[in-house]
This record gives structure tokens, C-alpha cells and sequence, in this order.
């Protein structure tokens, strides 16, 4: 990939054509250095972002060239700012020369203006540099990353992080090496060992404050015993992991309230594989191994050689297939282009609206690909439509929106991102086809094969549904993104060896995840598709009733059990039997027959014969019949009727319909957050959800109130109506909030005053 | 076990003797039917609760008669009262008839005074009646569990939920089987199939609203096509399912603010599965299962017999090795026990302070097991103690007072409770030797076979990750203990198959789970212990550091890699060999000799050969001075003069020193959230904690203006006298906040006139 795409003016430019050309720039060795190890220098990297930037704009213009007046001009489209700390430790935005680091580790601040954004959008980019100490974490390092993680979650904006390092720094105090003495066992023959080292009176004195000495005297002679040495140079040992231990924990927190995406441009050794997962989102660049311990070190413990290369421990054949890796690429470029495409998922900054692009698939259309009944599909098709011979079928979200996620890891389910309509949202599917899960030998192990599973379609096996999880805490956390789930599950795999893999723990998981959700859920048991009890019981719309919503397609499933399992208890044989005597005019004669009383045993013996046969005759249709009667409590129609779903929905409509609905609800939420940050007490900032009893007492209060201010008939249901009258009437719903917002302030005025 | 301890009076109490003895109580054959399934009828386990609780006061007053006067008399340790739903569905305490439940749950808030609460503390028995539906769990069963949830949230009380289900309620509509009516393709041969069934107009005006139909006309006859049946009962299908989820999501919230946990006392199925899991504390009585799927059922998925009982699924076998079940018991009594001694660590009511016995184990004494070096041992004699010929050298936590959980799965991480003094603490300690772990067989795979696998001591696994962060979670959410961490890791296993195992996912469920924690933990590096590399940045204070602190003890080790790694990288041969040359006068004189000009080509092999001989001789004391050397850098003296670590500690003294921190914090932590309710926001009620930045800095001031009211010297390190002065001073100290109320509250006050 060519890096270009700008218009600003080159070094040469109105120089004398007799200006030498100017010899190896100064960073050019860094550059080398970094291009060895497989990645690019770092301070190369906020070209890329500006290359794949305005890719983004190209692409985005030639689908709806309405957005072309919004277009940066070339090479514009970001600018950026380098974080440096100042004399308080702060960080600060300074323009500088690139390469004048003092410590491995380089930020940015970035203005991007995106087709979503187009005044711009911000972001921080924290990035190893691998030429600096070979990208080891040190204290300096740790301090600078963690400043930069906590601007991140103060501004509330997304933090990039590109991996590229040899984890926590490590060392030894090079300035003792020549100065320590050796307490041997017998002076005369070293080779009979020795006691312990010492240092004499002249280097006591000099490296006062670098070793920690007991004095003790032997032979007459002075000596400081050393006990402890602590070095001059602050980056060798405990201090780096004390750094590692504080990032460790910053990320962790900033997962759960900025968008955290980390690029495995090069190797992410020990801290750098833990802020890789604790970031939780990564693009991993192929050949670039996630690990804890290099293999050498590893052949050391193990006594041979077992691994013959990093990328055995933790390249992406290891990383992608166990979902730490959400996203592979095959080079930097790539790796930042994915980076940018997911960011435009995600709101510009923390709790503001979904980034939302004037959609050139127009929401007014017809969901056209419609899954076989009892035949396996690819669910993607659903989602993102199916080209085929017959030409393109559109599926239920924006054409060529879908990005998937996670691909790499338990297949039985499909997450990923799309559009709908142009808004942004999480979408979670279920595979119907059986996929092979192929779980590879173990290297140390010199008995161990490869083992090869198969997972059944539409069952949640313990990798899957800890995957579900993961996608559900993903979209929610940081990208804040609404939520469709295509539920289609017969269930859990409740095999011995799935529930000895702790299948329960990572169900559980499912409901954790949804239970702290905050933005809408839509669950929908696609058109012949099927939920069944374990399954439905976790994405249940009473988990979280404030944010999910359940539909069921007309042609959906729905029941504890399958009719197969039903009728095994609630209509067996005998039932069966009785329902063949009541519809059977035979069968019901030869029974009326037998009761007859003084039959003889022959009479009774040809009778039983007879009875015998119709009935193995007709059993198999009464079976069939009894399936059809326990199938039928198990349609959208009962659901609706028992109020366990919202609506019953139809395939071919299902865009429309939840086009407007996601419309409105998104907006409804914004506003009841604004309400809700005014009303229940000025002083509470932050984004408390509505999740305990007396806020959702109070949400219902307030949308209410929503309501009665818009007079919409029919309120609950008029999606269309409802949102444009949300969006056309913002000013006077803010005005009327900042009225509530007074009246908050009075009343809470009171309550002090009673409270005092 | 024989359940009286009751001086109630008898039935036949004064009764002339004549008086015939009663026959079979009405209960009785519902005990019948409960004792069939393996467990005790419902109504009979708040006896057990008595028992257990008089079972606990008999051996509190037996190591410390002091309490003899506490102790309620026989039989009245507990009262309690039935939960019942009144007429607006709301839970009332009601005394009713033990059996008189109308669905298949039961609720009692049980009050009970306890060793530790001689006053009374209140919990509430969820139990599912198994001898009901078979304990199935239908829309009244989940409602009133729901209720009964939420009630022990709202007053903040221990849930404990026994566990005797078989999942959610099924049924198919009965009263429509005698009525509907089938559509033959040829009425002469049913055998040829059939169409749909319908009802015809008599049945079809009788079952108004348990079916939908469609009209058509067939043949010249009026049909009502079915198209979905509803049915009567409120219980067939997805409105159990609704149910279950309601149940489901209130339980993972309960887990996170109250002491949940579940009595497996039968079989436990589907949602009764889940909400075992859900409510994450377990005790599994022998023989029950914990299943998703009966074995039958499976049998016919797979169309084999490949199990035989539900115990191969979900047996202590399976769910206490996988870590689902955190304890077991052999019958119903000694799961009840357990619980109610488990109980006894947590307090009261959320957020009330710890619950402190009085200990008969002094803290004023030695620690006197101490762990050999460089040898395995048991990490439990350093918690508990160690019985051996010597008699007992007790451990760092009080005689007899250590409860270990999770014992069955991953071995490699010990985890319990302690007291310490008196006080109840969490603890996690680290195995140092290797255990087996066997991964059984899966039966519905022919060519597996069972798999068994070596762990390390002082090795994090991904199983043992998870434990850890399990462990972690469970103390911090309704436990509310303190946590001590015998921190004694080499590091996280890093070969190919725990990479691929996700390795770097559960070590950062330990990284999460103590960014959440909400009380004090110490961590403390023991002696001959080391924390190496990644296992001491996932439990570093940085993570968390208004909660944790870390600890080494003088013989312990720290540092980024071991020694034999270090010199691997920073202390080679090369510098081993110039370190010969400085201190060996052979080897330097040889070194010397050679650097002279004009030598030989003999001479120059004589020397070399001399000096190569040397090398070889004293090359190994080298590599064992060159280790000392870098072992001289991980010792507790670098860690406290790095300021990674707060304190270095000896053993011996541990305790003495753990016990008057512990006791500070706590009541210094407790304070400072009284005060942190109180001034930051009159109206923001609950938790919120102090992790964020704002809040951090708020909590230093309210700690500033502890030590000054206190006038306590040292006031940091002085924890003796700062926790004694916040006991005597509770009054004093209460007003002084309460004064700072009127000051937050006037401060409040100007900050909304301005806002306004």
C-alpha cells in the first residue's frame, strides 16, 4: 500500500534542482530496525491512520455521493498532536519532531473528521515503540500508557493501543558488576565454592544508596555483606511490574467505559499480552505471536525443544481460534483500515447518540432472503443478504454493512457489527450447519493428537455461549451499541463432557452480560427458527426488562421442550391410543366390540388381533398427529397471547418494522438519560442506569411524560410517529427538560432543608 | 443425624396414657414422596436450620465458654415465619400450617441468633417443593421466587435457595385433546396422512380463548382451522420460560449485593441448573445432579445408550471437580450446616461490618509452622496451622478456622475463609506441589479417553486463573471480607495449550475481579515464596489502590524472571568470565600474560589452554556467583526501597501485624464510607465506590481529617492505636460527621442556588 494522499508541500519543493538529494534521514535506522522485527516505526503509524481514513471517505463517497461535499480535502482529513508529560507529569499536546521520544512509548491525540463525523471525531493512539529498549515496559513507559488510557476515559473517547513489545523491562545493576568481592569457602580453591558477595569500604561508599549491606568482619577485615542490591537505574525489576500492575488495572477499567481496541503490530510479550486481553478488543497482524513466555525460555523449563517459534505459542492459528484475537490482518495498513471501520460503529465520545450515516439501502424495502425451513443456512445470509444466481437477496440489514467479529472462534455462533438503515448495531446470529472444532495437539505433549469435536447447529456448546457473552459486554461497553440477537437455539449441550467444560458457568455468563446492558435488545426467533428452554430462559426480556424486547417471527418456535420431547410425556402411547379411538371409526368399533360383555376367548383373541393391527397401522399418524398438537402451542401466537413477546413479526417486514424502532427507542433513551441525569438529583453524575426499582418506577414516570408531551396516539406502538416527533421537536423537549430541571432543584432544595 | 434440641412441648404431652397414637400425619406422604427423591420434605428443613444453628452454638461455647451466656435456650435459636404473596402480590410473614402452599415454592425469613449474632440475624429459605409438579417451576413458582429475591435485596440479607427442581413446567392443553378433529388426505385411509386439525363450531365456541382458528370450508362443512393453541393453564410452555428468565437475571443481580447461595439437596434441572450457577455459591448434596438435559433425553438426541443416570451428567464427580459446586455434603443436614457456617463469615446485612467472635486464638502470638525452602508443602498449614509429632505449630489464621471451598477443581489455588483474631477474612494460598488433574472421558465419544494432566506448583493455569478470580468475586460480592493473598506464583503458564486453553483471558478475570473489590486485601508474598513476571502485575496494589496493599516477607523473592532466566539474558559467560578475570589471580594472570605482544604460537596455545581449563573448572562457581548476583535484585529490601511494596514482614510476626491492619481498615473503611455517603451527595444513596479519580482524591481528604481528629503520631503505621481509638472514639467520631452533614448539606445547598 502506497502511503499518499496528501497535498502537502514535499521537502524539495522550490529548492534549486542543483540541491543535493538529501541522504539517509535521520530515522531511517529506526525504521529499519522496526521493519526487521516485522512491524513499521512507530511514529509511521499516524500516516496510516490518515491513509485509511480517507480510504473510508473514498469508499464511503462512492456508495452515496451526497456525502462527497462533506469530503476533507486530500490529506486532511486528520491532524494529530503528540502527548508528551510535562514538568507536573501531565500530558500535554505538543507538535514535534517524530523520533525525539525519551521512553518507549509514543501518544497521539488524533482529530479524525470521518463520514460520520465529519467536523471531526477524537482519539488517542498509544503505541510502543519497539526501538526503544526493545519496546520494554518501564516505569517511565507504564506512566506515560496509564496517562494516556485515563485522558482516554476522561474525555470519553476511543483509545487505540499498537502492541509492539518485549514485556516488563528487566535488568541488573551494571555499575556494582566490577566492584563486588566474593567470600569464598577457602580462598585458595574457589572452585570449593563460596559464602556470599561483599562489597569493600571504598565501593560501600560510592554506591551508598544502590545496595542495602550488612557489616560484618571476617579474618580480621571489614566487609559489607551484601544483602540486597537496588541499582541505580530505575527499570530493573519490581518497579516495572508495580508500572505493569497499574495498566493492568487502568485498562481493565477503561473497557468498561471507553471504546478499547488494541493492534498486535508485533510481538506482545507477558504485560503486553495482558493489556492485549484486558483491552479486550484486538486486531492481531498475522506473524506477530501474542505470548507470556518466549519459546527459548520455555524449551529451558521443559528441558528440550519443544516449541521452535513464538508464533506456536500465540500467532493467530492459537489467538484468532480462541476469540483472544477478534480480528486478524495481514499487515499494519490493514490492521489500522479494520480499526478505523470498527470506530465508525461507535459513538464519537462516551453516552453520545450512535454514529449514524445517511444510509444509501433504503430502510423502505423488503427483507428478501428468507431462511429454508428444516435445511441448514448460512445465517450471514440473513443478516447481510446472499448473492446468488438469481442475483442479489437483501438481507435484513444495510447491503455490505455486516463486519464480522470473533470469526475465528466458536462458529456455532456469528457476531459482528451492521447497519440498519445506517444505524449502527451489534448483531449476534446463530450457525444452523454443524461445524468442526478442531482443538490442535499439544507440542509438550508428546501423546497428545489433535482432537476434532463437532458442534451441532443451534446448540450453545460452553465456547459459544462464553462467546455470546463476549460479544454482548463488547458492543455494550465502550461502543454502546443496540442489540439484535437472531435467537435461534434448541438449547444448551448438557452432554457429560460439556458440563464438565463448565457450560453452566458460561451460560450464566450470557444473562451477567445482558443484565447490565444499557442500550435497546432486540431478541427475534427468526422465521422458522426455534428457542427452547435453557436457551430462552437467558435472553429472556425479563433479565433486563428496561432495555430488551422479545419478537418471534410468525413462523417461529417457542417451548420448553421440542414436540418430540413433549409428547414423550405429555402424549404418549396410551393418549394416543385414546385419541385413535375417539377419530377412528375401525379402531373405535373393535373397541366398543371388546367391551361388550360375554365375549368368549376366541371372540376376545380376534378382536385384540384386530385392535393390534390398526393400531400398528395407525400409530405412526397418530404420532404425527400428537407432534402436530404439541406443535401447535409452541407458535408465536401463544407467545403473544401469553405476553411473553412484544410482537409477532413477519420476515419480509422485520426491516421496517425494526428500522423505526430502533429509531425511536435510541432516541428515547437519550432523552430519558438527560431526564434522569436532571431529575434524580443534580449532584449524581455519571451514568447510573435504570436497572434498580425505584429508577425504573421512575423511567416509566418519565416516559409518561414523553408521552403526554408528544399526544402521539397510540404511543407504545407508533415507532415512525414517535421518532420523527422526537427529532423534529428536540428544542422544545430540551426546554421542557431544563423545566424539569428547576423544578428538580426546588424539590431537592426541600428535601435538605428537611434533611437538616 | 436426629433433629430435636427442641423443649417445645411434646404432642402427647399431659394426653392420658390411654390416648391412641397417632396415625400417619397428613404430611406424611408428601415426606414419603420427598424422601423417595433423595431429599427432606420442604416444611422440614427450617428444623434443620435450628439444628445446625444449635450444633454451631454448641461448639462456639465449647472453645469459648465465655459465650455460654449468649446462648439462646434449646430449641430457640430460630424463629421464623412462612412468606406467603398477599392479595396485591406482595410477600407478608405469615404462620401457617407447614404444607398449606399453594404452588410449588415456599419462602421463610428466618431469624436466627447466631454465635455471632446473639441478637438475631434475618435471612431468608427459598425452596422449591418437590413434591409439587414435581417441582417444577411455572409462572406462580417464579413470581414468588422473584419476590422473595428481591425481598432479601432490598433488606440486604443472605438468600439461600435449596435447590430440588425438575426445570420449567411443561404440558400440552388436555381439556382440547377429546375435542379436535383431523383433516385426512383421504378419509378412508388415514394412514395416507393428514392436513391440519381443526375443531368444528361447538368446540370451537367452548374454547374461545384457548385457541386461535382459522375459518375455512371444506367439502361444504364449516372447519376451524387450529393454528395455535393457548390453552387453560397458565404453565405449558414459554410463559415458564418467561418466568425463568425473570428468575434468572434477579438472581445474577442478588449475587452481586447480597450472600447468595443454593443447597443442591435433589435434582436440580434446567433453570434450577442455572439458578444454582447464577447464584454462584453452591453445596451439593452427594447423589443429586445438576443437569441441563436428563440422561433419557440425551439417549434419544443421540440414539444410544450412552448414559446410564443423571449422576454421570452432573454428580459431585463432574460439578464439584469443575468448580460449580463449591462444597459438598453427604446428606441434607451437613449441606444446611455448611451453609449456616458459612454464613457466619459474612455480616449481617450489606455493608453492616464484619461479624467478629470473639477469638480464643489469641492474635498476640507467633506464626510457628514455617514453610522449608525450596521443598512442597501444604499451603494450608501456613493458613491453618500443622497437626504433627511435635503437636500443633499453629498457622497464621486462628486454630480450626480455615473452610476451604472450590476444593475439587483446579487444585493448583487453595481458596477459603479464615478468621484472623476473630475476624473473618477470605484467603487464597498457592499450592507448591504438582497435582494431577484428570479430565474424564466423554461417553457419547467412543475414542476418548480419560486425559490426565500434570500441574506445577506455583503455577497459574487457566483453570486455576478462573478459581482465583472466582474466589476473589465471591468474597467481594455479599461476603463483604477483607482478603489475604499468599501471593507465591512463578507465573502463568504460557505453553501452547494453555495459550490456546485462553489462558490470558481468566488471568484477566483476576485483574477485573480486584479493580471491583471493595475491601481491604493484602497481599503477602511469603516466606521462600516469589512472584514472578505476569502473576505479580495481575495482583499488584496498583490495580486497586485504595484496597490493596502488598506485602513481602524478608525471605521472600520478586522480580520480573527468575534468576537462572536473568543471567540467561544480562549476565552471559562473557561477563562471567570478566568477572573471573577480576576476581580469580590465576585466571587474571593468565588473561594478563595473554595480552602481552610478541608471544609465541606455543606460548599463545599454552595460555589458552590454561585459560580454557581454568574456565572450565571455575565456570560453574561463576554461573552460581553470577545467580547470586541476581538474586541479590529480587529481595524484599529492593522491593521497599522501589516503594513497590509497603512493608517487609516476618512471618514469626505476621500475624500480630495482619491483625491490627485488618482491624484498622475495617473500621477506618467503614467510617470513611459513612462519611463519603454523607458528603459527597445527600440524594446519591448506595455504594458508589471510591474508584474513580475524584472520589480517590475526596477519600484522602476524609483520611486527612481522620488522622487529624485522632491526633494519632505515625498515624500511617500505628495501626494498634488508630483502630482502638476508632472503637472508643465511635461516638466522637459519629457526631463529628454528623456535623459534617449540615456542612455538605449547606454546601449542597449553594451549589444549587447557583446551579439554578
Amino acid at each position: 500500500h502506497s502511503i499518499g494522499g496528501t497535498t502537502k508541500i514535499g521537502a524539495m519543493h522550490l529548492l534549486p534542482v542543483s540541491t543535493p538529494y538529501p541522504t539517509k534521514n535521520w530515522l531511517q535506522p529506526k525504521r529499519y530496525k522496526a521493519h526487521l522485527m516485522g512491524t513499521q516505526y512507530v511514529y509511521d503509524f499516524p500516516e496510516l491512520f490518515r491513509q485509511a481514513i480517507q480510504n473510508s471517505w473514498t469508499n464511503a463517497v462512492k456508495a452515496n455521493p451526497a456525502l462527497a461535499p462533506n469530503q476533507p480535502p486530500t490529506g486532511e482529513c486528520i491532524d494529530f498532536n503528540e502527548l508528551v508529560l510535562d514538568d507536573q507529569d501531565n500530558l500535554a499536546e505538543v507538535s514535534r519532531e517524530p523520533g525525539t521520544n525519551t521512553c518507549g512509548m509514543v501518544g497521539w491525540l488524533i482529530n479524525a473528521r470521518t463520514p460520520e463525523y465529519p467536523a471531526g471525531r477524537k482519539f488517542i493512539v498509544v503505541a510502543n515503540d519497539i526501538t526503544y529498549n526493545i519496546g520494554s515496559f518501564g516505569p517511565k513507559e507504564d506512566n506515560f500508557f496509564f496517562k494516556c488510557t485515563e485522558l482516554a476515559r476522561k474525555l470519553g473517547i476511543p483509545r487505540i493501543y499498537l502492541s509492539a513489545n518485549s514485556g516488563a523491562r528487566l535488568g541488573l545493576a551494571n555499575e556494582l558488576m566490577p566492584h563486588f568481592h566474593v567470600a569464598w569457602n577457602d580462598a585458595e580453591k574457589p572452585e570449593a565454592g563460596f559464602k556470599y558477595l561483599y562489597l569493600k569500604d571504598e565501593a560501600k561508599h560510592r554506591f551508598e544508596n544502590e545496595v542495602i549491606t550488612e557489616e560484618i568482619t571476617e579474618g580480621g577485615e571489614k566487609r559489607h555483606k551484601i544483602v540486597t542490591i537496588v541499582g541505580a537505574e530505575d527499570g530493573l525489576g519490581v518497579e516495572c511490574l508495580r508500572g505493569s500492575g497499574l495498566i493492568a488495572g487502568a485498562t481493565s477499567r477503561a473497557y468498561n467505559d471507553i471504546f478499547t481496541c488494541t493492534l498486535v503490530t508485533c510481538r506482545s510479550v507477558g504485560i503486553g499480552a495482558y493489556l492485549v486481553r484486558l483491552g479486550q478488543r484486538a486486531v492481531q497482524i498475522e506473524g506477530q505471536p501474542i505470548i507470556l513466555t518466549g519459546a527459548p525460555a520455555l524449551n529451558n523449563l521443559l528441558g528440550r525443544e519443544v516449541y521452535t517459534s513464538n508464533l506456536q505459542l500465540g500467532g493467530t492459528q492459537i489467538m484468532y481460534r480462541n476469540g483472544v484475537s477478534h480480528l486478524t490482518a495481514n499487515d499494519d495498513f490493514a490492521g489500522v483500515s479494520k480499526i478505523v471501520e470498527w470506530m465508525s460503529f461507535v459513538p464519537e465520545k462516551r453516552n453520545a447518540p450512535a454514529p449514524i450515516l445517511p444510509s444509501v439501502d433504503h430502510w423502505d424495502r423488503d427483507v428478501v432472503y428468507t431462511p429454508p425451513q428444516k435445511q441448514p443456512y448460512d445465517v450471514r445470509w440473513m443478516i447481510a443478504g446472499k448473492d446468488d444466481e438469481d442475483g442479489f437477496q437483501p438481507g435484513l440489514f444495510d447491503k455490505d454493512s455486516f463486519v464480522e467479529t470473533l470469526g475465528g472462534w466458536a462458529r456455532t455462533v456469528v457476531v459482528g457489527r451492521a447497519r440498519l438503515g445506517g444505524i449502527p448495531m451489534g448483531v449476534i446470529g446463530v450457525e444452523t450447519r454443524t461445524v468442526e472444532n478442531i482443538t490442535p495437539a499439544d507440542p509438550a505433549n508428546p501423546d497428545s493428537i489433535e482432537q476434532l469435536t463437532n458442534e451441532a447447529g443451534g446448540v450453545w456448546y460452553p465456547n459459544s455461549a462464553f462467546k455470546t457473552a463476549q460479544a454482548i459486554n463488547d458492543f455494550n461497553h465502550g461502543e454502546q451499541l443496540p442489540l439484535m440477537i437472531l435467537a435461534n437455539w434448541r438449547g444448551f449441550s448438557g452432554g457429560q463432557r460439556d458440563m464438565y467444560n463448565e457450560v453452566l458457568k458460561y451460560g450464566s455468563f450470557i444473562v451477567d452480560a445482558l443484565v447490565k446492558f444499557e442500550q435497546p435488545v432486540f431478541i427475534y426467533i427468526p422465521p422458522f427458527g426455534e428457542l427452547r428452554g435453557g436457551s430462552w430462559v437467558v435472553v429472556d426480556p425479563t433479565i433486563n426488562p428496561t432495555f430488551m424486547e422479545m419478537y418471534a417471527d410468525v413462523d417461529a418456535r417457542g417451548g420448553v421442550l421440542e414436540p418430540e420431547g413433549i409428547i414423550g410425556i405429555k402424549y404418549r402411547k396410551d393418549k394416543q391410543l385414546e385419541t385413535m379411538a375417539r377419530l377412528d371409526p375401525l379402531y373405535s368399533d373393535l373397541k366398543k366390540q371388546m367391551a361388550k360383555e360375554g365375549l368368549s376367548k376366541e371372540e376376545t383373541d380376534s378382536i385384540k388381533k384386530q385392535m393390534t393391527e390398526r393400531e400398528q397401522q395407525l400409530l405412526p399418524i397418530y404420532a404425527q398427529i400428537s407432534l402436530q398438537y404439541a406443535d401447535l402451542h409452541d407458535r408465536a401466537g401463544r407467545m403473544k397471547a401469553k405476553g411473553v413477546i412484544r410482537e409477532v413479526l413477519e420476515w419480509r417486514e422485520a426491516r421496517r418494522f425494526f428500522y423505526w424502532r430502533v429509531r425511536r427507542r435510541l432516541n428515547e433513551e437519550y432523552l430519558l438519560r438527560r431526564i434522569k441525569n436532571i431529575t434524580l438529583g443534580i449532584h449524581s453524575k455519571g451514568t447510573a442506569s435504570y436497572s434498580s426499582a425505584p429508577t425504573e418506577a421512575a423511567r416509566g414516570r418519565h416516559l409518561a411524560m414523553l408521552q403526554a408531551w408528544s399526544g402521539i396516539p397510540d404511543f407504545a406502538n407508533n415507532d415512525r410517529e414517535v421518532a420523527e416527533w422526537y427529532e423534529e421537536n428536540r428544542k422544545l423537549v430540551h426546554d421542557k427538560v431544563d423545566a424539569l430541571r428547576s423544578e428538580a432543584i426546588a424539590a431537592e432544595m426541600r428535601d435538605l432543608v428537611r434533611a437538616s
